[in-house]
C-alpha cells in the first residue's frame, strides 16, 4: 500500500470505473429524450453528467480510463463527449437487461482481481473528493474480496429511494451491510431516518471482478452465462466491444441489488456523507441547481418576470415566464412541458399518455 | 320605413357597415404579432373575428357590402377571409392615426347621405340578431343626422372600459346620451354598475357620413383636412384604396372619443345587453370560450392531465400540462407564455421587454 495524497491508506492498484450509461431517462421528458437521455443532457453550466461522472474519477494515478456500458445508439455521443478524458472503452449492450447484466460485461472484461467501480452516469456529486477519498479507504477491503456498496446518509425521510442497514463497523468509515430495504412508506422513512443507521441505495459499488463473477454464479448464474456467451460471441471495432444480441437477451433483466446484493452472506456499506442527487425529477434538477435571487432555476431562451421558486429552461422557443411561483416551464422545439413544482414526478404519466397515443416520434428529441 | 322580418322598425336605406381593421394587437401575445393581429386569428373554431363581424352584418337586404378599414400589410390577408362575403372595399391607412382618422377616410368615401355602421373588427357579440335589431332601431335617429353609439349593458364593475351615461329616451331603447367618462376606479365603477345609467364603452357608432364630417369639420378640422387630402391623392387598385401617406400622416394620431364624440353637443346612445367581449387578455379570451368540465379552454397540440380553470392553447410544439391551475400557457413555434390568469394583462410587459431586447423579430409570426 501507499499513502495518496488525500493521506488516505489505498491499495497501489488502479481502479477500473464502470460507468453505467444505459438509463433511457424519461423523468426529464422533454429534455430528456430516447435520443438523448439525461446523462447526455448539460444540466449544469455546460458539463452533460457522463462527463462530470468521468471527471470524478479522471486521475491517472488511481484510475484506469473508464469502461462505460452503454446503449449502441449512443456510441458516438458517448465517444464525443468523452474525447477530452483518457481513452475509454464502450461495451455496447445489444439490448437492456438492467444493471446485473450490464455489470457482468465489464466484469467479463476485466482482469479477474481488478477493482471495478461501478457508478451510475446520471447522478450529481458535490464533492468528488469525499468520493475518491471514500473510494481509496474502501478498496483495501474490496481487494480482500468484499463486494463494497457506497450509502449517501439521508439528509431527509425520503420514500424515493432504496435504504441499506449498517451493521458494526469494519474499519474506521466502512461497516458490514446488514440489509438492502426497498423503498418505504412515510413512517419507515421517517423511522430510518432518526435511527441514523440507514444510508440510501446510490447504486455505487466496488469490489473485484471476480468477486461479483463468484456472487453471480452462485446466485444468478443465469446472468454471468448469458453474459459470458455474449462476449465470447462479441464483436470488437476498435474500443468498442458489441456482445451478441442472441446470447444477451436469454438474461433476466435483473438489477444488480436483487440479483446480488441482497442475496449475498456478506458485504459493506461506506456511507458518504456529501452532496448528492439523482437528478430523478425536475424538482431534484430545481433543487441542485444554484438558484438566482427569487429561487428560480431559469436557463437558455428565457424571460422571466416576476417569476419566484420556478424552473424555466428552453432550448427551442422563447419562452416567456410572468408571476408563476413554484412551476417548472421547460420549452424544446417540439414540445412544451407545464408542471407544479411539487408535482413534478407525474411527468412519466405524460410520456406514457403520449407513446400509447401516438409513438414515440411524438415524444421529441 | 319597412317592417323588417325580425319585427322592428327600420329605415329602408341599406346601411354600409365600417370594419375598423388597424389594431396592432399585442394582448394575445405570442399568437398574435404585428404580422397577425388578433382579429386575424382563429380564436373562435374555425373562424377569425374579422370573419365572424363581416358575418354578423351579411344581410344584403339591409347592409351593403363592407368598408374595411385596415393596414396595407394585411390587405391580401383580409380578402382571404372575406373571400365568401359580399366583396369588400378595403381603405388601406398608410399608417395608424387612430380611429378618428381612420372613420374620416371611410365616411369621405362614401355617399353624404349613407349610414355608416362603425365597428372594430375584433369584438365578440354573441347575439348577432339582436345587434342587428339594436342597428335597425337606431337608424331612423341616425337618419336624421344623431351620431349614435352602442354601449353594453356592464355586467360587472370593470375598469378596463370607458363608460358613457344615458340620458332621457328618445325612443324606447334609445336614448340622449349625456357624456363619454374615462375607464374609472374601482369605486367608481361600482357606482357605474349600482347607478345603472352607465354602459360600457365598445367603439360602435351609428352615423350618416355627412353628419361624422361635419362634427369632424367642426371639432378636429386637421383631421378632415388630413383624410381629406389623403383621398385626394390616393392610388386605387380594384377594390383596393391606398390614401397618400404623407397627407395622411399630418392627420393627429386621435380617437373618434377624444376628437368627436366628448365634444359634440348631442349625441344618442343604444344600450345592448348581449354577450360581448373585446377579447382584450387571454382572460378575456378563456371567459368568453366553450370550456371542458374542468373549466379548461383547450386548442392546437396540447395535453392536459389534471388540469383545471386553464387556457392551453399550441399552434406549435406539443404541449402537455399536467396539475395546472388558473394559468395561461401559449406555446407557438416561436415563443412560449405561461401566465396566471389573473395575470394575463400583464403580457403587454413581455412584449415591451422583448421589444426593447432584441427588436421585432423576436417577437415571432
Amino acid at each position: 500500500v501507499v499513502v495518496a495524497d488525500e493521506g488516505l491508506t489505498v491499495a497501489a492498484q488502479r481502479i477500473q470505473p464502470v460507468i453505467l450509461s444505459g438509463g433511457s431517462g424519461t423523468r426529464l421528458w422533454p429534455l430528456s429524450t430516447p435520443e438523448r437521455p439525461k446523462q447526455f443532457l448539460e444540466l449544469f453550466g455546460n458539463s452533460t453528467m457522463l462527463q462530470m461522472t468521468a471527471a470524478r474519477v479522471a486521475d491517472a494515478d488511481r484510475f484506469e480510463p473508464p469502461l462505460v456500458v452503454a446503449s449502441p445508439d449512443h456510441a458516438d455521443l458517448i465517444e464525443e463527449l468523452l474525447r477530452d478524458q483518457s481513452t475509454a472503452t464502450l461495451i455496447l449492450e445489444p439490448t437492456p437487461r438492467n444493471t446485473a447484466p450490464a455489470i457482468a460485461l465489464a466484469a467479463l472484461t476485466a482482469p479477474a482481481g481488478e477493482l471495478l467501480l461501478v457508478m451510475p452516469s446520471d447522478h450529481l456529486i458535490g464533492q468528488g473528493d469525499r468520493f475518491r477519498a471514500a473510494v481509496s479507504a474502501a478498496a483495501e477491503r474490496a481487494a480482500e474480496g468484499w463486494l463494497v456498496t457506497f450509502g449517501i446518509k439521508p439528509s431527509r425521510a425520503d420514500t424515493g429511494y432504496g435504504y441499506i442497514r449498517r451493521g458494526e463497523a469494519l474499519a474506521p468509515g466502512i461497516f458490514q451491510g446488514r440489509q438492502f430495504v426497498e423503498k418505504p412508506d412515510q413512517a419507515t422513512a421517517g423511522r430510518y431516518l432518526s435511527d441514523g443507521n440507514y444510508d440510501w441505495n446510490a447504486g455505487i459499488f466496488l469490489f473485484r471482478a471476480d468477486a461479483y463473477l463468484n456472487a453471480l454464479a452462485e446466485h444468478a448464474p443465469d446472468v454471468l452465462a448469458a453474459a459470458q456467451a455474449a462476449l465470447d460471441g462479441a464483436t470488437r471495432k476498435g474500443r468498442r466491444v458489441y456482445p451478441d444480441l442472441a446470447c444477451f437477451a436469454r438474461s433476466p433483466s435483473i438489477s444488480i441489488d436483487y440479483a446480488v446484493m441482497e442475496r449475498v452472506a456478506r458485504f459493506a456499506v461506506v456511507p458518504l456523507e456529501l452532496e448528492w442527487s439523482d437528478v430523478g425529477s425536475w424538482a431534484a434538477l430545481h433543487e441542485a441547481s444554484v438558484q438566482d435571487g427569487s429561487g428560480n432555476t431559469v436557463g437558455g431562451n428565457v424571460l422571466a418576470l416576476g417569476a419566484h421558486r420556478s424552473l424555466l429552461r428552453s432550448t427551442g422557443p422563447k419562452l416567456v415566464a410572468i408571476g408563476v411561483e413554484d412551476l417548472v416551464v421547460i420549452a424544446t422545439d417540439d414540445a412544451v412541458l407545464v408542471v407544479p413544482m411539487a408535482q413534478s414526478q407525474r411527468v412519466k404519466e405524460a410520456v406514457d399518455a403520449l407513446r400509447s397515443a401516438g409513438g414515440t416520434e411524438k415524444l421529441g428529441g
